[in-house]
């Protein structure tokens, strides 16, 4: 007992949301981004409650305020707030019993009542007092006023009844007026606020030694710098380099993932290290430094980001090996252990041990490789394989780094099982690769999207669909070809508002490097590849098109605003994404191999339309116009003509 | 970076379950019960983990551990303890890489590949090493020689290998060996653990005042003992009597809550206060404190325990409005406010102000009335209108309480909005009063009770059904007679392993005070009343049986092992009731003006019974064998005969 009572909560705050695991992590928004919070607020009796969000900004030291609104059956409170700088934001609830309400309220009962209310109206007079010394200025005048007026005895009750029911007087007063009855919720959350590109962008993944037209001659900054422009006009957001470092000569992989090279065989860039330098240096066939930065700075005027591969893994010959050998694994016979997952053997590649003695030394060496990049312009990393270093490391080298570049953007290329994944994404990853490539059927693509973006996961989990990588090519894009390509294509652009392709993607390469694989043949990560990006059957206009959709149309640039609708026929998907003034009904033929048609079910009551009045519905795609009506609506889709529609509602 | 490093978790532990509001509130269990636990358990890379709940009861110093056990794909973890002492427990969850395990399953995959092995064993020989370091005694020994073992270059590579893999070598290598590698859940979770009585019993609610013949006679303690036996052989569990104290004389209710009482008029128990004292003062027509006390343990003796009313009022007569009219709302005029619900006036009561300037006394005085009764031997508190008093105050004062006295058991009577309402419940209270008498339908009794048992409210949220109480005679029992009073006998006391009935149930009174109100005619509350019990129709004999059959049937005894079975007519209600050997299915028709039949729904795998095979279930109630066979079972039943079966399986 004693003074400990004083601090007891006068009123309960819980269940507020959003919030992860009881804000052990942070939420993740966009600048810009509205900001709703809910939270449950209730107290004993019948008196009534105020309620507001407390919020900064990073570095603010004041905190701003947003007033909850309330649904009284629930016991539910709303509110929201904008995040308008990037960083780290907090947030948390306040609430209190409001005196003046309660008193107001009961006031005009007994009013109605026909009680004698005088003694009231002096109890009304004083929380207005209270309030006044509380207040500043004009307010406080104005409370002194209306408390003089309700405490007169010489005017008539009805004169101070109306005074104290003026709706004016209940803004003045509104409290909180005493800080023993503010209650705050018990924990402080955060918001992690990302650049827009973060919550939508379109990434596109290059290899820039194949940007040759001669195989035996490694392409360079400098030839890759001349597709910048065709890249930027096809609506790319970021431009994806696999490492750029100097690779690996000792058990370097050859061709095809050949166990042993053959000389002149490139090896794969995933080998990081040589005599040439490690993590922090350039891949001299690739130029120079300076060579780098000219190649940064071309894509960003063409508007294109250059993000780059952060791979935690040594070849044999980097130079940490030599130079700090106790960041490795050293066996009993001292030397050190190559990568395994017994019984397989990866003798090219070191892993590194993070927990070793000098783990400080590594830790900080990991994370200045990051700021060294960052220097040179770079402000997004593809995370290679974080799954397999602790998770303990990212959380905290991605605060170190957003601490001081809250710009930066990392997405974790993890395939591992889901809490996994889900965790790297709470700890701090920007964005995430999903399972998409693996969810080819209706069902299955149902399935996941609505547990991406309706579970918790849509407060944390950034999902990047990327429709290929150069470690996958699906079975389904291998059997089903071009039109399979167009497809995925449509599907990963309008499902997710982030998503990426691989180059090749646009040439529909599908030959794997045997059956049952989901490599390449002739893989670009063991050797140079020069394409011919006009070939016939390209989908360059394909994929210009349809990022200028997504850049033209809001519904395309949000992830937990989708829906799906039912369709007849299962192997046509249908899905709504809805954006204030902007609702498209996506459909997609799932069968990359033969027409189908099906009945889609447009939710008419939601979007404002009646059963009986025909609506227009025009295909983003081809320009065609489609009068509709009522809620069964008919489609046919042919995979060699149109695989699907993107159908923006006519107001 | 520095030596923070070395305390970042190697393992990610999250998803602890049993888990309130992270923590923030105990869940609940009764003395003997096994928890069981679960997380979700992870790290990078692939090696393994070992993981176990750390627990320890009331003052207990030391922690004890038990095993998690795992399954894979979903990186959850699965374990369980025993709470066999009252009070409050602690557990918390640990992890730690499993280096021996991993190492182990390693080599296994080694040597089917035929590699070799020779410089593994060198390593597995450190890690046995290590783990001997961290035992004692002949483990410590075993270890050593094993990592002896394997360490002999001398010996050949098979018996090495035969040392490593040996079963034994995992338990005694078992870590933590490490405290650097030491992962806790970041929150220490509780457990208050009550008697078992809180969470399996039948309460029954009398006036004593009542306990005459003569209704100008006021009964007394001395009356009132008589009919312990009659109530203890009906199968009773817990006497709950309405406040005991000296009642106000100023604005005393009159008979049917009429604004003033007639001379002789008793008052309600529930205006708590005369001159002859307050609340741990006991109504001189009642008896002595002496006479109380003969009344408890004579109860005691009879196997009830007596559950007192603590309802925190005074009538203007109480004494604390003279010695400390502080505690109370004290008006511009220097009047005390008595209790309002604008515009309606409860002139015989005064609410306690319970954040007035003194409420350190106040607090402590509510907080002795309590121990004042415990010193007399009462266990039980049926608290009166606990959300009209601060949610804050309860939860101090049943801590206070339980500290000292962990065998208390607090029952909420609070009827009002859910988030409340399980408020209340989590910050403390035993046993909660809920929406039962209100859900009369399948649909809303299967939506309630799967809200009750499917939802995290199981863990904390103890429901008492009462069938009735003083203030809610329902419009169902009003008008479905007998027959209605038998359903929701049955209902109560099969749903619910906590139920109660106010006296007078047993006789079927159902007259209300006038159409449309829940209150009694001649409501007890306001005058004494005199019943015979012996009045035919009365369902003493149907409450003793099916108190019996919760005694003998261990399924009847929890909460949470209730799920629905599908009945074709939906106002025949089956569910399913099991534990341990003991499977029941309960079919009662809720119409009580008609008899009905039905099909219902066995589910014949979950009970792990097959098809073709008849099966023979025992009608607990009327003592009638059936003979089933299949999930289609045909089920007859009238009111006006059987209002429902317990069918018990026959193995």
């Amino acid at each position: 007992m004693k003074q400990q009572v004083g601090t007891l909560p006068r009123v309960v705050i819980e269940g507020v949301s959003p919030q992860i695991d009881a804000g052990r992590y942070p939420v993740k928004r966009c600048e810009g981004d509205r900001v709703l919070v809910e939270a449950d607020i209730f107290k004993d009796g019948h008196d009534l409650i105020a309620a507001r969000v407390v919020f900064r900004g990073p570095a603010d030291e004041t905190w701003k305020t947003a007033r909850l609104d309330f649904q009284f059956d629930l016991d539910r409170w709303f509110g929201e707030f904008s995040v308008d700088r990037l960083g780290s934001w907090e947030f948390t609830i306040e609430a209190w019993p409001d005196h003046y309400g309660t008193w107001r309220s009961d006031l005009g009962k007994r009013v109605a009542a026909g009680q004698d209310v005088r003694a009231e109206l002096l109890e009304g007079a004083l929380l207005l007092h209270k309030a006044a010394a509380a207040a500043a200025g004009e307010v406080r005048v104005r409370l002194q006023k209306a408390a003089a007026a309700l405490a007169n005895a010489e005017a008539d009750v009805e004169t101070r009844v109306r005074v104290a029911l003026a709706d004016a007087l209940l803004d003045d007063s509104y409290g909180p007026h005493d800080a023993a009855e503010l209650t705050r919720f018990e924990r402080v959350l955060s918001i992690v606020v990302d650049r827009k590109v973060a919550g939508f962008g379109a990434w596109y993944e290059l290899f820039p030694r194949s940007e040759t037209s001669d195989a035996r001659v490694h392409g360079t900054f400098q030839t890759a710098e001349r597709r910048l422009p065709a890249i930027a006009a096809q609506g790319f957001d970021v431009l994806y380099l696999p490492p750029i470092h100097p690779i690996g000569v000792t058990h370097r992989k050859g061709k095809n993932n050949a166990r042993v090279a053959e000389p002149g065989d490139v090896g794969s860039p995933w080998a990081i290290g040589g005599k040439e330098g490690g993590h922090d240096a350039i891949h001299p066939d690739l130029g120079t430094l300076a060579e780098f930065d000219r190649f940064v700075a071309a894509a960003e005027r063409a508007g294109l980001q250059v993000a780059l591969d952060f791979a935690l893994q040594c070849s044999p010959d980097h130079p940490w090996v030599k130079q700090h050998p106790e960041w490795f694994f050293i066996r009993p016979d001292n030397t050190i252990r190559y990568a395994e997952n017994p019984p397989k053997k990866y003798e090219d590649i070191y892993p590194l041990n993070f927990w070793c003695k000098d783990r400080a030394g590594l830790w900080n060496a990991c994370r200045d490789v990051l700021l060294h990049w960052i220097e040179h312009g770079v402000r997004t990393f593809r995370v290679d394989n974080p799954h397999t270093k602790p998770l303990a490391f990212w959380e905290w080298v991605i605060a170190e780094i957003k601490r001081r570049h809250p710009d930066v953007i990392f997405l974790a290329e993890a395939f591992t099982r889901p809490k996994r994944m889900r965790s790297l994404a709470k700890l701090g990853f920007t964005q995430s690769y999903t399972y998409f490539t693996w969810k080819n059927s209706a069902a299955e693509l149902k399935e996941y999207l609505t547990e991406l973006t309706r579970s918790e996961m849509a407060e944390y989990y950034r999902p990047n669909f990327f429709a290929n990588t150069p470690d996958i090519l699906h079975e389904y894009l291998q059997e089903g070809g071009r039109p399979a390509f167009r497809i995925r294509l449509l599907l990963a652009a309008t499902l997710a508002p982030v998503y990426g392709l691989y180059s090749g993607y646009e040439l529909c390469e599908n030959v794997p490097v045997r059956p049952g694989s989901e490599e390449y043949l002739d893989s670009e990560k063991y050797q140079v590849k020069v394409r011919d990006w006009d070939a016939p059957g390209n989908l360059s206009g394909e994929i210009t098109r349809i990022n200028q959709l997504r850049r033209e149309n809001a519904a395309l640039q949000q992830l937990a605003n989708l829906s799906f609708l039912d369709s007849e026929f299962d192997g046509i998907l249908a899905f709504r994404k809805s954006a204030p003034g902007n609702d498209l009904l996506v459909i997609v033929n799932l069968d990359p191999h033969r027409p189908h048609e099906t009945m889609v079910s447009v939710p008419l009551a939601e979007l404002g339309l009646s059963e009986d009045v025909p609506f227009e519905v025009e295909d983003l795609l081809s320009g065609a116009r489609y009068t509709w009506r009522g809620a069964r609506n008919y489609v046919r889709l042919d995979p060699m003509d149109k695989v699907g529609h993107i159908l923006r509602l006519v107001r």
